[in-house]
């Protein structure tokens, strides 16, 4: 039996993905978003929703430029501060110990401890309510060596990537290995 | 040490979310899409993101509107299977025996026996490329009473989302819980 909770943003689940940034005055910048998703394959893109309030949405829009940095489990209580703390006030790699480096491609930094990276170049931005949406044609992705597996492409496994639910505000890692997509679906 | 692997839709996780819709001739039809997320607080909305060529994306033109279908692991083969064949040639609740019932709020239909359900209407769309994104307002979001946790709200754990790895096509379940959400942070 079904219950109608009502219209919120419940729905599982979801990335947790830390948005870089140079803000006005040159200093890097990061912020956790969790409203963000892939939105392209040709070109390959990126969605990001941000309130306009954020320091992040400042830079974006000053640089038209932002990077994707895909944290690990064992970064989540890292990830989580820089979704507690503004770039406004705070210097979020100081405060953290961790480390800026520019992008090849694009005018923003990426951090250089995490395992997974997109390099991005605003090509639409759309205002949608309390959060303006900003898709990123994805320039170049970048990964930790030693986390590349079959294909060259970055076992998912090693990378560990945070999982999402929204509203009940819970961070999870990633599970078991369900099946193959594009395959599994046949044997019916 | 990074290394650079070229522009593509590298990026974990993403949800995996069934799409609902109507056709022309108002057959029920679903597919399955891992380009989506949720992109906006207030109003509660998500994004789905479409190649033209689908019939989903015949059926949300025409009716403005789908629902979103989170669905269990246990789900995942039916999944797989919404995602191979298209709604042009196939009808494929009868094909797998899954139950189409009318949404309450929009002109869409959703999977009874997945745990999750958000019912959308189209406020945006946008043209990026191969894909087409719609941006759904949800206007209600329905979930098994059998799933609900404390504040009303559905326990993740108990839904058992998949999780998709894009490029390595890979399904996972959910993994073990990390911590809380504007929570864990505080400690640095």
């Amino acid at each position: 039996m079904k219950r109608s909770i009502g219209a919120q943003t419940v729905a599982y689940p979801t990335p947790v993905w830390v948005v870089g940034t140079y803000d006005g005055k040159g200093k890097a910048n990061v912020m956790t978003a969790a409203w963000v998703g892939i939105c392209s394959s040709k070109p390959p893109c990126v969605a990001v929703s941000l309130r306009q309030a954020t320091h992040t949405y400042e830079g974006i829009l000053k640089r038209q430029a932002f990077s994707i940095n895909v944290p690990s489990e064992s970064h989540v209580k890292v990830v989580d501060y820089f979704g507690l703390v503004s770039g406004k006030r705070v210097d979020k790699f100081a405060a953290t110990g961790l480390k800026p480096v520019r992008c090849d491609f694009v005018d923003a930094p990426y951090v250089a401890e995490f395992p997974l990276i997109l390099e991005c170049r605003v090509i639409h931005s759309i205002e949608i309510g309390l959060h303006s949406q900003f898709i990123g044609e994805i320039m170049d992705v970048k990964a930790d060596e030693a986390l590349l597996g079959e294909k060259g492409l970055p076992d998912i496994e090693k990378v560990k990537p945070i999982v999402f639910g929204p509203e009940i505000l819970t961070y999870h890692g990633l599970g078991k290995y369900l099946g193959q997509a594009f395959s599994i679906g046949k044997e019916l």
